[in-house]
């Protein structure tokens, strides 16, 4: 068997997220399908180096799997591109070492947020940025992500169901960047993300922008770890898993 | 009555079309139901500026209608952006004369043609821009464009169709705008553009552009006035009416 690592991109749109889920359509599935046909019909599994929810987008989550017998990469990358739904797009294919894992590689990831502060919502971006109608102050909200920066305990930002024990994570960038007059892009860099947590904190930083909640709300809900204090999580359409980066 | 003029976007993506058509999805459909609402059930008939196509988008088509009695402009606005679907928005609504005709009152029309110019299609570009894995040269494009401009007889370009008598028409701009590596901005204004001219000028622009055909062809379709002399129809979801402009 041979690994080989790609990096795609997704509209998330019509998917009920990455991972499989039963009766479901979802990335790995639809990929699945292509790679064990290619794969003389032997049935493939493949890793991602997270998952995202339904409606989240990709511009370049990476994949690993194993094929058997050894490919031209560029063939390989070509099939899968042409043979996956128009949603699903193959950047790259490269082979990598047996026990390379996307997950369990130390890597970093970053994620970016738009959304669209304007009185109408533009048909452009229904499924591809938040909209949010009311005021916001951008003083405020870097104000609130430049508290988000450092290691911190993110329980309060995370989902209820969250599975993982150790909720530590360290965000090494949380940034506003203003594309025009009505949209914003929002940048979390970190080694790690917990489960619905970049949503969480948008929400909690959109309270903020918007006067309902102090800035002060964001240490509260790191120091107390209290989900209830967080802000609603924010859209999925505006979020998007935007590099993985490998660290060694 | 009273007479009013919107501005309205659209995803084009999921209606066949601007105009109505018998039991399909049209935006002038979908706004009536509404208007007619607003009406007290009175049907109302709405005017576009001019037609597009099953997948073309517009981000400022201009349509008139008449209404019983006065309404104040920014709630009717909010009321029509609400109570259509999400994939039609309304920008403005403003009070117009009796006779005031969007599509007879003099104007000029900008509409711009996006196309990808890349190996892998975007998953985010596809129900959005136009596509061309080959190669293209920016600088037969331009002189292709370059010889579009003037007063034309465009029978050359337009479909076989077209039912209006008069195909001469004068084109102020086309001009190419290089947004990045891989993606191009089309912009052509005039006084009026026949059916399918656009697409029909865009798709020989590209095999021009792609050394496919030389660039006199441009020419020489506009002198002999023969569609086979042109390229295919451009693909629909690179297209956007851009701007109506009334010029009094």
């Amino acid at each position: 068997m041979t690994r080989y690592m790609a990096t795609i991109a997704y509209d998330g749109t019509n998917f009920a997220g990455f991972q499989t889920q039963n009766n479901q359509r979802t990335v790995q599935e639809e990929i699945e399908k292509v790679l064990t046909k290619l794969n003389s019909y032997q049935t493939v599994i493949l890793h991602g180096s997270g998952r995202t929810d339904s409606g989240v987008h990709a511009h370049a989550q990476r994949i690993h799997f194993d094929l058997q017998g050894q490919r031209d990469e560029e063939r390989l990358r070509f099939a899968l591109d042409t043979q996956t739904p128009s949603d699903i797009a193959f950047h790259e294919v490269i082979q990598v070492e047996e026990d390379f894992h996307v997950r369990f590689n130390k890597h970093e990831k970053i994620y970016e947020y738009f959304l669209e502060n304007s009185k109408v919502r533009s048909p452009f971006y229904r499924m591809y940025r938040a909209h949010f109608r009311y005021k916001l102050d951008e003083d405020l909200m870097r104000q609130a992500l430049a508290d988000l920066v450092g290691t911190h305990d993110f329980t309060g930002f995370t989902a209820s169901g969250a599975t993982v024990e150790d909720k530590v994570r360290t965000i090494t960038q949380a940034e506003l960047v203003t594309l025009d007059d009505e949209n914003y892009k929002f940048i979390f860099r970190g080694n790690g993300f917990l489960y619905k947590q970049v949503r969480n904190m948008m929400g909690t930083v959109i309270k903020i922008g918007n006067g309902r909640m102090p800035v002060s709300q964001i240490k509260k809900i790191l120091e107390s770890k209290n989900r209830d204090l967080a802000g609603p999580t924010a859209a999925p359409e505006g979020l998007y898993l935007k590099e993985v980066i490998y660290l060694d």
